[in-house]
C-alpha cells in the first residue's frame, strides 16, 4: 500500500525526524520526500510517499498521525492512498479545444481520475460527451437564473460525489456559493499570462498592447476573479505578423496544455495553497 | 555597397512593383525583401536590402526616392548604409551586468556601434568605463537638479552626435524633454513580463502574486512610463522554492538578455514603430 | 480569389520586380510576399500571396507564368488556390495522442483538410476512427506481407486521391515504393530531438544518456531513415527525477504540438525542400 | 554555522529517518532536505542543509557522521560549510565570450568563488584579465609539447590549491593525466546540444542538417570525448533564414548562460555524478 501526505505547519524543529520516525513506527517506509520552507511566512510544507508492506488499518495510522504529529507541531495535513481516483467533473462552453485535450489523456490513460460528468450552459459540446460516454448535463445560465442554476450544479456535484472541478473555458463566473463548497478543488484556464490581462478578451489586449509572448495560466478558483493561487503558466512568442485570430490559435495551444499539466498536478496530489500561492512538488 | 531601406505606408496596390523596379533602375539588385501588412491600420510595412554594385550616388538615389516613390505613395522612409556604425550612449545607475552585457558584446564585435560615453547619475560604474576605456559621465539626479541633470544630458548627446540610448538599467525617469530629442531611440529594458507588473518593484510584485514564470522586456521610451512599444521580451520559469532574491538573480540573466537583442535589433534596424507597437523584421 | 504561389530557382537579378509586374499585368494584388536566399547554394526562395478582384482564369495565369518567368528563370514552381482543401491520410499503429489531436483540431475547425481515412496495422485505434466518423482501413503488416500491404496502401491512397500522408505514430518503416509516390508529402513524427537519437527506443536512450531536454521532430520521410528534411522541432525539459515513463509521457505532450504544427505548416503551403531542408515562412 | 550535505548509497529503509535524528543529537536543524531514489540503480541521493546554533566541531561531526551512518548505510557524503569559497581555474583560448560572462558574474558578487587564474594555450585573452586583475598564464599546448604543458598546469592548479576548473571554450582536448586530478571537477560547455553534434564545428553540422532549435550543454569532463555527465543544457530556435554566422552567434549566448549556470550549480553543492548522469539538486 501506497501513502501520500501533505502538511504544512509553522516552521519549527524536528518535523522531519518526527514524521519520517513515526511512519518508521508504522512499518512504513519514507519512498519519497519533499519539503519547503516559506521563510518570509514561517511555513513548513513537506509532501512525502510511504509503502506499507503490510496491511495499513489506514483509520488507525490517521489517529496516530494526529495525536503523535499533527497536535504538537499544529500541521493541516491530509493522507491520501494511491488507489482512490478523484472524481472529476467538467464544466464547459463552446469551446472544445481543452475538454478534447483532457478527455482524450483520459481515454489514453494519462489522468488518473473519474469523469462523472460533464455539464455545460449550452448544448454545443454535448456531441463531444456523446463521442466519448460520458454523461452530459445542459444547465443554462442567465441572469435571472444563475442562483437557481448554481443549486442545480451544486445536486449534481454532490450526487456524483465529485471531488473537484475543472472550468474547461467555462465562460461563467462561479459564484461563492458554489467556490465555498469547492475550495481550492475549482481548477480554472486563464487565457493570458496572468496578472497580464486579467478579465475578458486578453488576446485581444495583448495584440493591442503589442507583446512578444503570450500566454496562459491554470489557477485556484477564488471570490477574486482571475486572483486565485496560480498552479501552472506557460508562454509562446509571437511577432507583429499575427492577427488576434492567430494568437487566439496558438493561446489553444497553451490553454490546453497548461490545463492539462495543472489538473495532473492536481491528482498527483501536488499542490499545496497557502496565502493566495501555490507550492508545486517536482 | 549595400542600402537598408525601410517604409510604412498606406496599404495600397504595386507597392513592392514600383520600389523593386526603382532599385532595378538605379542599377542595384534587391537581396533581401520582407514586408508585412497591418490589415487593421490599412499600413504597409516593408525592410529591404539591395546591392550595388557601381558606386552610388546616395543623394541622388534619395531624392530620385522621394519624388517617384515616397511622394505618390505617401511613405516614410529612410536608408541607411551598412558603413555607418551608430553612435549608442550608455545610461545607467548602480546595477552593472546589463552594461557588463553590452560592454562585452561591444568587445567582441557583436555590437556594430560606437560608444561615445557612458553616463550616470551615481559613480558606481566608473570602474566598469575604465575597464574598457571608455568615457564616464557622472550627472547626479535630485529632484531639484533634474532639469538642469538633463540639459547637461541633451548637451553631451549633441555634442557626441549621439544616435540613440540605451538605458541600462537607469534607474531615473526620463523626462520628454529627452524624449522628444530622441523619438523612438531610447531603449530601455524593464525587469517585468510587462503590461504585467509596470512600475517599481516589480520582482517583489511577481513573488507577492506567486506567478510561475517571470519575464523581461525591452520597449522604446515614450512619455508613458513603461508603456512604449515593446521590442523584445523574453521569460524564465521560477517555482515556490525562489525567493525575490533568486527572482533577481534570475532576472538579471533575462535583463541582460532581452535589452542586447533590442539592441542588436535597432542597430540591424530592423524595428519599425506604428500605433505604440513595433514591427520586428527578420 | 487568392493564390499562393511558391517559387524556387537560381538566385538571379530581377525576379522580385518581374514576378510582381506579372502578377499586376493579370490584375491581380499581392498582398503578402516572403523570400529567402540560401547563398551557400545560391537558390531563391518565394513565397508570395496574391489576390484577383476579377475571376481568374487558373489555366491562363499558370501558362503565362510558365512562360514569361518560370522558364526565363529556370524555376520550379507551383500555384494553389485557397479554396481547395488538401486530403490528408492518417498513418497509425497502437499510440493515440496524436491521432487525438489531429481529429479534435480537425473537428474544431483548425486544420483545413479533408480526411479521407485512417489507416492502420493494428485494430487498436478503430475505435477513435468511429467516435470521428471516419473511415479506418486495417491493414496488417509483417516481413512476408509487407510489399503486398503496401499495395494496399497506395490502391487506398489513389482511390482516395490523397494529396499528403500523416505517420501519426505509425510504427512501420515506410518502403520507397510509397516513399517516391508522395515525395515531400509524407510527414512523421519522432519522438526525439534529431539527429540526436533516431531509431529505436529514443526516450530509453535519452534517458541513458542523462539529458536535461529531451524532444521531438517532424520531418518528412525520404529513404534514409529519421534523416529527411524537419520542418518543426520542440524539446521540453527533464531532470534526474524523471524516469523512462515520465519522458515518455512528457513526449507524448512534444509529438502531438510538434506533429500538428508541422501538419499545419505543410497545410498551409509554408514549407519547401532544398538539399534535404526546409525553408518554412512565416 | 551552516552546513551542506551530500550522500548517496544504496537505497534502503531508515536513510533520512537516521541523517536527521544524528543532526539533531548533534543540535543542528535541518532547514533544507532533497533526495531522490534511482530505482532502476536502487541508489538514494539526498542534499541536506542544516544550521548548528552553537559553534560546531566538524571534525566531530565528520567523524561521528562515518562511523554512525557513513558506514552502516555505505554512504558516498560529503559536508561543506558556506563559508568556505572554492577556487576555480578558468581555461581559455581566443573566444571571449563565456571568459566576460563569468567574470562580470564574479565582479557583481553573483559566483561565490575565487578565480586564482586564468589560463590560456594562446595570449589572447590574456587583456581580458588584465581588465579584471586577475592572474593570467599562458601556457602553449602543441602535439610535441602537450604533455609538458599539462605538467605545467598542474603544477599551477596544485601551486594555487584550485578546486576546480572551468573550460571556458578551450579548444584543446584535455588528457586523462589532468581528468585523473580533477575528477567530476572539470566542467566543460560545448557547443551543441550533446549527444547530437559531438566533436568539432558543431554548428556547421547543426546547419547542414537543417535543424529547427540549437542547444548548448555543460558537462564534467570524463576521459570520453563530449560524453560526461550533463550538469545543464538550453536551447533556442533557429530557421533557414539564419546563416552559420548567425547560429554561432545565437550560439554564443546559449554558451554563456549554460556554463554559468552549471558552474554555480557546481559552486553551490547541487550536483551529484552517479552512472555518469547528474542529479541536480534544486
Amino acid at each position: 500500500m501506497k501513502l501520500t501526505v501533505l502538511i504544512h505547519c509553522p516552521d519549527q524543529s524536528g518535523i522531519i525526524r518526527s514524521v519520517t520516525t513515526y511512519i518508521h513506527q508504522q512499518t512504513g517506509n519514507v519512498v519519497y520526500l519533499d519539503q519547503h520552507v516559506d521563510k518570509q511566512a514561517g511555513v513548513f510544507f513537506m509532501r512525502l510517499k510511504c509503502e506499507f508492506e503490510q496491511e495499513l488499518d489506514l483509520v488507525d495510522f490517521k489517529k496516530g498521525f494526529a495525536t503523535e504529529l499533527a497536535e504538537p507541531f499544529d500541521m493541516e495535513w491530509d493522507a491520501y492512498t494511491d488507489e482512490y481516483q478523484p472524481k472529476m467533473a467538467i464544466f464547459v462552453s463552446k469551446y472544445n479545444h481543452c475538454l478534447y485535450d483532457l478527455l482524450s489523456r483520459y481515454n489514453s490513460g494519462e489522468l488518473s481520475v473519474e469523469i462523472p460528468f460533464i455539464l455545460s450552459n449550452h448544448k454545443d459540446l454535448e456531441y463531444v460527451a456523446e463521442q466519448f460516454n460520458i454523461p452530459f448535463f445542459h444547465i443554462p445560465v442567465t441572469k435571472e437564473t444563475k442562483a437557481e442554476a448554481e443549486d442545480q450544479q451544486l445536486e449534481l456535484l454532490k450526487k456524483y460525489k465529485v471531488d473537484f472541478i475543472v472550468l474547461a473555458r467555462y465562460m461563467q463566473i462561479v459564484s461563492p456559493k458554489v467556490i465555498d463548497q469547492f475550495p481550492q478543488r475549482i481548477i480554472n484556464i486563464h487565457h493570458s499570462f496572468l496578472p497580464a490581462f486579467a478579465g475578458a478578451k486578453p488576446y485581444h489586449a495583448a495584440f493591442e498592447r503589442g507583446v512578444k509572448i503570450i500566454g496562459a495560466t491554470s489557477h485556484y478558483v477564488t471570490e477574486d476573479l482571475d486572483a486565485g493561487p496560480i498552479i501552472e503558466q506557460d508562454v509562446t512568442t509571437v511577432s507583429h505578423t499575427h492577427s488576434v485570430k492567430d494568437f487566439i490559435a496558438k493561446g489553444r495551444d497553451l490553454e490546453r496544455i497548461v490545463l492539462s499539466r495543472a489538473v495532473q498536478l492536481h491528482v498527483a496530489r501536488k499542490t499545496m495553497v497557502y496565502n493566495n500561492k501555490t507550492v508545486i512538488f517536482s
